[in-house]
């Protein structure tokens, strides 16, 4: 049993309260007035409402209060609530008394146009606004439908450490810190080795937790600290794993949509587009696609030894760059898998497709309207002497993976996963135009504060 | 909708497959054979099923294959299911076929004691036993109900960074790395200050995630690297927050209780124990609390300058250690929260008691049976004045936390807002006798691996 803890009410449950007097805390989101009328919009995390102030109704004290108050200045107000169809929620307040908690003056943030930087630089309070207060909102929706997903399916959740001796994929882009007396510790760019261990112990797992990347990049769709939800399946195949993919992406469109139709149009997102979201997706191998780009005439740009660049067709075995990707999917509506990759351009975990040993077991998702990859998975090499080859030629330390070596020592099976990047998701399904908007506290190369 | 994905069954679902025959994966966790009967302890993540394996139904070689299966051999299993009072599961197989993905020799972990060290040095191979496993899931529960909870009192997940600028409260025992061109970054111990931030924006807020503190301590209730989930609640007192701590720590138990009674028993939890954490919990002021300790002698342990401890009365204005509150909790079978401490001994960001300056509003839940501290709290400060005066008297650097001040400066409410620490809570609810085993890959001072 869940108590109500507080004595006052929350705007999102004032359709609950029609007729009702009731005290509401919050914040002035923006106030207009003429006459006897005033009115505040008030917010308070929960929504927005609007409360109106008539002079006849109250006190002449409560009337100044309310023409002095400022955008954000914190309240207490009362009132009673009334039916008003053309509000957001339906419900309006029709004031009796004001208490202010601040009066604030001066706050920053107005509702004209700042620049990047000072927003960013206000993040804190940026976050008030009613765009970065939707996104937050669709981000936490999104994370529900992630744990919900797995947990009703069999999995258990595993966090794996953020504190890792090793790198997974080499170490030029890691984060290091001293730890004690053992040397560096690395802050983890993937879960997945840990995932693959707990697997075996539980056959189903997730991981999902920040990982980091000091990379250099500064694209919009970078960030040096990210979550990530890594899923591990002790006996699925690739296609399995795929399944599993488009269900999982299913899940989380659908769920945002019904959840938070409402942010969503506040940010003026084409809401059809993500009813459509739904499974079977595209699916296409690294060959079909490359064999689409050559008849469709995309090319690759290709650098001359003398600083040129001339155009040439996509030869296969080259990797997808942003631009094929976003050729590829042009002509798609929902997102679309690729895979079996040339094993040369994938991690040396993957393991290699038994019809054609030249390519990995892998996939990627992408979704369309430019959201670009979203998904990276592969069936894991579970052969001992393989795996064992790969680590010495990508000239990895192979006393660092004894111990995941011994997974393939040990009752070795069969095994997939993948990872799903939330910052990337959230930046797809939101629309947001840069992936800063999508976590609450963005770090980037240039980007520490606040 | 979601789908099948595999063709095997798991082993959890096994009873709704009475009569029929069905293809299980999974290890070897015990073998037992006598004459014509080889019996086979299977465990697949999902549970452990026995599969009996009777020579005159299978082929000579299959027979053959069952006796040659050695601990943590992976194989795949067909047979029929049949009903068997006497199994865990209800149910055990009848096998028509077995074929072997690995087999294993020399597990190194088997049935005998094993040390510690060794023991953790193998946590990815240790994970796999009936205890670790039943820890884990029972963590995973924890995590889930705790999300479940906040998802449903209108909360918002607001993800706190890892990468920070600067301290919460010093900076002795802090990870730091290097940041690109902007100087040293830290790891974060606490996501409060951004829970406050984005309590102005959500109205109750919660952040999740993991916290590091470089601590030299060697206890078992000591990790480097651990989960905290931090709810912030504007417009807050003190006493909601209590209400709060209390329903969330019933909700935890009781979910526990009700979800994972198979994986309590095998831990030989005394569940009526948990059964009784129902609210109203106990509560004290710490001045109760110390005329308690002193009523009933328990006395504090004083260093003298020269070097010897003498026993003496608890001094009203001294903290309490890991001894108080262990004696204060023996009389109580279930939590109780100390609130109202000595200010000097609590953070620079929590709020005088208006009735007594000399006290801060805090509050700290101890859990029964030797569980220990589990939630540390505060209604924080809101008056720029007073919350700036306490940084310089703190010696803090004032520019670092002039976003901080920004919440008390632009709308400043009442707030309030705790961390529970999720590998102590795991700890306590499973009767685990070492934190390292609640965690699945436990970082301390001398343990980074694997």
């Amino acid at each position: 049993m869940i108590s109500a803890y507080t004595s006052f009410q929350r705007i999102d449950r004032l359709p609950d309260a029609l007729g009702k007097e009731v005290t509401l805390n919050g914040w002035v989101y923006d106030t207009t007035g003429k006459g006897k009328l005033h009115f505040i919009k008030l917010r308070d995390g929960s929504g927005i409402v609007q409360c109106v102030v008539f002079k006849p109704n109250v006190s002449e004290e409560v009337f100044d209060t309310a023409r002095s108050l400022t955008q954000e200045s914190s309240v207490q107000i009362t009132g009673t609530v009334r039916a008003e169809e053309r509000a957001p929620g339906g419900v309006e307040i029709d004031v009796t008394n004001i208490t202010i908690w601040q009066l604030t003056s001066n706050y920053p943030i107005t509702p004209k146009e700042h620049g990047d930087a000072f927003l960013m630089e206000n993040r804190h309070l940026w976050l008030r606004s009613t765009r970065q207060h939707a996104i937050m909102r669709i981000r936490a929706t999104v994370v529900k439908a992630i744990r919900d997903f797995f947990d009703a399916n069999g999995f258990t959740l595993i966090d794996s450490p953020i504190l890792t001796p090793a790198a997974c994929e080499g170490t030029s882009t890691l984060f290091e810190t001293e730890y004690f007396d053992l040397g560096k510790a690395y802050l983890s760019q993937s879960g997945q080795l840990y995932a693959e261990a707990s697997a075996m112990a539980h056959g189903r797992v997730y991981t999902f937790g920040p990982t980091f990347r000091a990379e250099k990049s500064k694209t919009r769709r970078h960030l040096t600290e990210f979550w990530m939800v890594e899923p591990e399946m002790a006996f699925f195949t690739l296609e399995d794993t795929m399944d599993l993919a488009e269900d999982l992406v299913e899940y989380i469109v659908q769920s945002v949509v019904r959840h938070r139709y409402q942010e969503l149009s506040t940010l003026g997102r084409d809401i059809a587009k993500l009813e459509k979201i739904q499974r079977p997706f595209h699916r296409l191998s690294y060959s079909e696609a490359v064999e689409w780009l050559n008849k469709n005439n995309i090319k690759l740009n290709k650098k001359q030894p003398d600083g040129t660049e001339i155009q040439i067709d996509f030869p296969w075995g080259e990797d997808f760059g942003a631009p094929q990707e976003e050729a590829l999917m042009q002509q798609f509506d929902k997102p679309c898998i690729v895979h079996r990759y040339p094993a040369e351009v994938k991690a040396f975990y993957m393991k290699r497709d038994p019809h054609s040993p030249k390519l990995a077991l892998a996939m990627d998702m992408l979704a369309p309207e430019g959201g670009g990859e979203i998904i990276g998975g592969s069936q894991r090499e579970d052969d001992f002497d393989a795996l064992k080859a790969r680590i010495l030629e990508h000239h990895l330390p192979l006393e660092a993976f004894e111990w995941y070596l011994d997974l393939r020592r040990y009752g070795s099976v069969p095994h997939s996963g993948f990872g799903l990047g939330l910052e990337r998701t959230v930046k797809w399904i939101s629309g947001a135009e840069h992936i800063r908007e999508t976590i609450p506290y963005p770090r980037m190369i240039y980007r520490i504060q606040p």
